[in-house]
């Protein structure tokens, strides 16, 4: 069980994090501005966590004797990427408290759990069946139509491990692009929009959401975030209620990015759930320079028992990510008024990957 | 010499700082956030800043050896300490740029020259006379007259060696309070409140200042900032002006607050400095939650050579202190909305001690 609203974390204890990119770079540092000091424990690699954090561990994952070790050093663990294996979260669990916890991992870490979770909470996905085999997918390209995603069911982010399949495609070719491994396919939605609930919950059920940021994924990467989102006030409550059933019924305790598809039906705007990332994420990223306390923060206020912060907006907001050699644009970028860069500090900008992001202010709202 | 905007320091580089307290530790939080890594220097002690850097070394000021092997190892040098002996900045200095430069510091670690020095530029200061004897404090007193401020030329900060000489007072008893230490006595300025401009000054000359807070102290510590102050515009340019010119003369980069007090006489707003901090400043917290870029960034900015950042503002603000055991209010001003709370994670909440501040955003200006 993580901590309590009636017994929080007090400033000077010690924060394990699973994981060492961005995200636990920028969870640390928000950490350390409540004087919660960060242990991070991460495989061996670039690990741009590790520079501001009071302790590091470098382990792999199935270093269960490291994990222990890391775990009896801190007051309660989390994690900043949802691929953690669920056997080294609970080998942490069963030492301190851990939050999300495993069970969570075990949900999100499958797409076809996933959506069938969501799916049996009566929140609508997109239609969808499991696919092991070749003849699973021809059976389901006849029942689902094409297009349609064919994606494995773990192990996927930033576009990875997936395929269309359209009218003329081979689906075995499909099938050999992701590896063969088990899989869903999935209909294609003809979405008007992508959006996001950046939502926290308490360990006591306490809940608070974002404003709805509108997403622009290219070649399945998130280019660019825009707060506020161009859906009605209903739609969006409507988001944020389906997150909170979502998270409640997961008995979740931390920050959770849920991913919804936007589709207009003529006029009336319809919402279907596409993703659940059990972390903070990178379409929260704007709530760093546009909110009083941002994702970061209000994760790691989650987890320590602290108060969840009000979720005010003092800015319209634009967050664009610097992929790959975009990274280089860093001192074009800073020269602009009213846009707060954040670098990484990844030593190698190999294509694809997330170097950084900047976000566009738009205050006076 | 600093870095210059044509050669900018790239992410990834090391810059190193002298002073491991709060200020230290914000300046490595702004200058991650730029991919910029630190190498902290500070003497064995409750070092909060090193729970956030790359690197720590723990040593005197007075250790040339270790100070020698610190410089070597950084691209470029700073401090957060206006109290860093001058032969420790020049060591390090002979080996890596060091901003601001010690000259700075043989300035403003002297009450004597750091007045005379402001007063020799044409900019008004209190009436002021040095003080080395008990005789030379009857005759400075005689001229000056009471009440009157007996203040050491060095070492002084947050109202240490520091004593009021009122009409009744024996100036014997002021002298030895401060230890008969060399001194100033300067003339009580009845003044209707106190400034402080924060700026920053590139190597090229570029320049750039924030929207002017009004500050309040109590028993000589700063207890709170407003920003903006009750001041005219025409008073707050004035005010910018005074910093830009003292800047230049002391060929400044970096960050640098320049303290004033405002006089009123009659209905005209008149200023005089009161002391000049070679550093990030406490009146400036309040930019990290209610500006796109903090004054901790600029700091990082102007002595990488970045291009110094809009001072754009996106909420009025009241930045205080949390001294001493106060900080056991921290669950409190968690729960208040709008309120960005620091905790700077010291490990001993002794009387006096700045312990964490928090801001409150009014924002939609």
């Amino acid at each position: 069980m993580p901590l309590s609203p009636e017994s929080p974390l007090p400033p000077g204890s010690v924060i394990g994090i699973l994981g060492g990119g961005q995200l636990g770079r920028m969870l640390a540092v928000a950490a350390a501005r409540l004087g919660l000091k960060c242990h991070i424990l991460a495989p061996k690699g670039d690990n741009p966590a590790f520079e501001v954090a009071h302790r590091c561990t470098e382990a792999s994952y199935d270093d269960h004797a490291a994990l222990a070790t890391f775990a009896r050093s801190v007051a309660i663990a989390t994690y900043e990427f949802e691929n953690v294996p669920v056997e080294a979260a609970e080998t942490v669990a069963a030492v301190t408290p851990l939050a999300p916890g495993p069970g969570v991992l075990a949900v999100t870490q499958d797409r076809l759990r996933e959506k069938s979770f969501v799916r049996d909470r009566g929140i609508e996905v997109p239609q969808f069946l499991p696919v092991s085999s070749l003849d699973d997918l021809g059976a389901a390209l006849d029942r689902i139509g094409r297009p349609a995603m064919l994606k494995s069911r773990r192990l996927g982010y930033d576009g990875k491990g997936q395929a269309v399949v359209r009218a003329e495609d081979e689906p075995a070719r499909a099938f050999d692009s992701i590896g063969r491994v088990p899989a869903i396919l999935e209909a294609f939605v003809p979405f008007a929009g992508e959006i996001s609930v950046i939502a926290a919950r308490a360990a006591d059920g306490g809940f608070v959401a974002y404003d709805i940021p509108q997403n622009h994924h290219e070649k399945g990467i998130l280019r660019r975030s825009v707060v506020p989102a161009s859906i009605s006030s209903t739609t969006a409550e409507a988001a944020k209620a389906m997150a909170m059933r979502l998270m409640a019924e997961l008995d979740y305790v931390g920050v959770m990015a849920t991913e919804m598809f936007l589709v207009k039906d003529d006029e009336r705007e319809r919402l279907l759930v596409n993703e659940l990332a059990p972390r903070v994420h990178n379409s929260g990223h704007w709530t760093i320079d546009a909110c009083t306390v941002s994702q970061f923060e209000q994760h790691i206020r989650a987890i320590a028992g602290w108060p969840l912060a009000a979720t005010s907006r003092h800015s319209d907001a634009v967050m664009e990510n610097l992929i790959g050699d975009e990274v280089e644009s860093w001192r074009a970028r800073a020269a602009e008024p009213r846009v707060a860069l954040h670098i990484y500090g990844k030593s190698e900008a190999r294509p694809g990957r997330k170097m950084g992001h900047f976000t566009r202010l738009m205050p006076g709202i």
